[in-house]
Parts: C-alpha cells; sequence; structure tokens
C-alpha cells in the first residue's frame, strides 16, 4: 500500500526559516485526484492549525457529502481519500489504525544530500514480492525541515530534469513521483 | 527541442459540449515550472480571447520584467518560457519565426482512441540521431475537442495510473508527461 502525506509544518520559506504553511486549495484537488489515479490509500493533509485542519474538513466536505460530489462523481472519488492530521506521528498512527500496517517513511526534497534512495530503487522495492507499505511526505513552501528528513526512514532522490532548475511545484513532484512508482508498463514495450 | 502547448479552444466541458476555457492561474505557474525542468523550449498559451491574452501578458510582464522577477528570480526563470498565441496554426508559426523549425504536433487526451503512441515510444523518437522537434498539445477543461486531435500529427496514449480512474488535472498530466519523455535516466541503474 502506499500512502501520500503533504506537510505544511515544519517546512521552510525561501529565506530557509522554519514555518508552517497555509493550506492550498489546488494542492487538495490535484493531489488526491493523482493519489486517486496511481492507487494510493489516502492522502494526509498534514497541519497542526486547527483553523486549517477545519478548512480542509469543510471542503472536502462539499466534494463528498455537499453538492460537489453529486455534480462531480470523480472529484467526490478523488477526494474521498483526503485525511487531516496535525502531524507526522499522529499519521502514523492513523494509518496503523486505519489500514494495519505501519509504512516505511520516504521524505522528499529537492536537495541532493548523502544517500538518498533513488525512485526506481523504490519502485523495485514496492514491486518486490511481500512488499513493503510507503509514506511518502511532501513539503509545500519551499521544502521539508531537515528534522523531518532526519525521523524519516529514507529519503528519495530529488526530481530531476534536463538541467540545473528544480522547482517544480509540490503538485507536480507527487504527480511524478507517484507516475515513477506506480505507472503502468506495457510489457510488450 | 520541444515545445508545450495549454489550449482553451476548443476544449470540451464536462458535457461534452464545445467552450472556450478561462485562462488559470496556476496553469501558468506549475506548467512553466515543469517546462523550465524537463528542457521543453517555450510554453503556449493558446486562447482566442484577446482578454484573456492580456491577462497572460501582464502576469508574465510581473514575474518577468516587474517587481515578482526581482524577488523571485527561479520563477522568473520558468515565467519566461511563455507565449501567447491565439490558435494552434499561429502557434506553429511563431515556433517557426523564433526556433526556425516546424515541430511534429502530437495531441493528449484522456480518452482511449485507435492509432495512439505511447509515451514510451515517443522518448524513443525523440532521443534517437537527428531527432525530430515536437509540440505536444494538452486540453484544458475536460480535454482537447476531437478536431484538435484530427488535426494533429499523432496522439498520444492517455496517462495511466493503477486503475479506471483518469482524471489528474492538466497540471499533472503536462507534468508527467515531461517527466516520462524527457527525464533523466541514470545508466548505472
Amino acid at each position: 500500500m502506499i500512502f501520500v502525506a503533504l506537510i505544511h509544518y515544519p517546512v521552510l520559506n525561501r529565506q530557509g526559516e522554519t514555518i508552517t504553511s497555509a493550506v492550498t486549495n489546488m494542492d487538495l484537488h490535484d493531489i488526491s485526484r493523482a493519489a486517486r489515479t496511481y492507487g494510493a490509500e489516502a492522502f494526509y493533509v498534514v497541519t497542526p492549525l486547527a483553523e486549517q485542519q477545519e478548512l480542509v474538513r469543510e471542503l472536502v466536505g462539499h466534494w463528498t457529502s455537499g453538492v460537489g460530489g453529486t455534480l462531480n462523481p470523480d472529484r467526490k472519488r478523488a477526494m474521498e481519500l483526503i485525511r487531516v492530521c496535525p502531524d507526522i506521528q499522529e499519521t502514523v498512527t492513523e494509518i496503523s489504525l486505519e489500514f494495519q500496517c505501519r509504512p516505511v517513511i520516504y521524505a522528499t526534497t529537492a536537495r541532493v544530500l548523502p544517500d538518498q534512495l533513488s525512485w526506481e530503487k523504490l519502485r523495485k522495492k514496492i514491486e518486490a514480492p511481500g512488499s513493503m507499505d510507503v509514506l511518502l511526505l511532501f513539503g509545500t513552501a519551499s521544502g521539508l525541515h531537515s528534522q523531518v528528513l532526519d525521523q524519516a526512514d529514507g529519503v528519495l532522490e530529488p526530481i530531476r530534469g534536463t538541467g540545473d532548475y528544480n522547482h517544480l511545484s509540490v503538485r507536480s513532484a507527487v504527480s511524478i513521483g507517484l507516475d515513477r512508482l506506480k505507472r503502468y508498463f506495457d510489457p510488450s514495450i
């Protein structure tokens, strides 16, 4: 099983200071749709701010049990994956309660660090028989604080394109990451 | 060379009717960042509406020559890729004038159709010696009108995840598509 978490604290701003970022509406839509496309079991929106948690619950409610869900059932199927959590520890606890598993935690970063795991290698681990469950952590703003990277079981390599530019939106990064890990391969090609 | 175009007309709404969609601010940010990451030469925002064209030019101006460019040079590098065009024909003309080439045009769709090209095969075509230049067309709203698919040189396969759900945002679809075509492969893996 695969789980996605979008972290709003502790993350960095462009000056490298620790902040709590605000939840972005578009993140909830785009990432839940990508999570559903690639078979993630749940998408955790992680913020310690009670008002922000409430905002997420209201928005998700509109699309899952409100008018939005009736008008747009495809969006409902995506938004149903969203859970709200105050921190990463609680996210792991909720996963163990709802899905009866203890996932291996991989953090993501745009920085090059020692001992990073490639997406290819993680794909192979996930596909192996008796494969492990994985929780992927993605940072908002200018990325995850180093303490999150230190506490994770592993850190994935930055998503590389063709040059030195590495400023994808987190919506793009989640979409590309899930495609690298879970996309359908046609064995005939 | 690779070029990306985001089409706002003719596209479909969820009822299958032909519409002109409104330009979405987040599309410009996310897709220009992905285009820069994967080495696209330019990102064409295609809309016939003069007011919408002006809106895009103003926004791009803010981030490239205005205050935004000074405060956030990374965003400037992305936004500099944006061009505004009224239609696909004019896009091809502008590419030929600015980049001295005539790209092969591939349209994208979430629908399964006959004779679609896989992303893997297009990657191989792009990587081949003396490789061709490619213009990728992505539709906003509920996707490109069939007349765009018919007029393109080819249509790419839908982006498949792990099941039947195929409702990615266009921001996610562009990001994943570019990663499939242009991402760095470590030959040692």
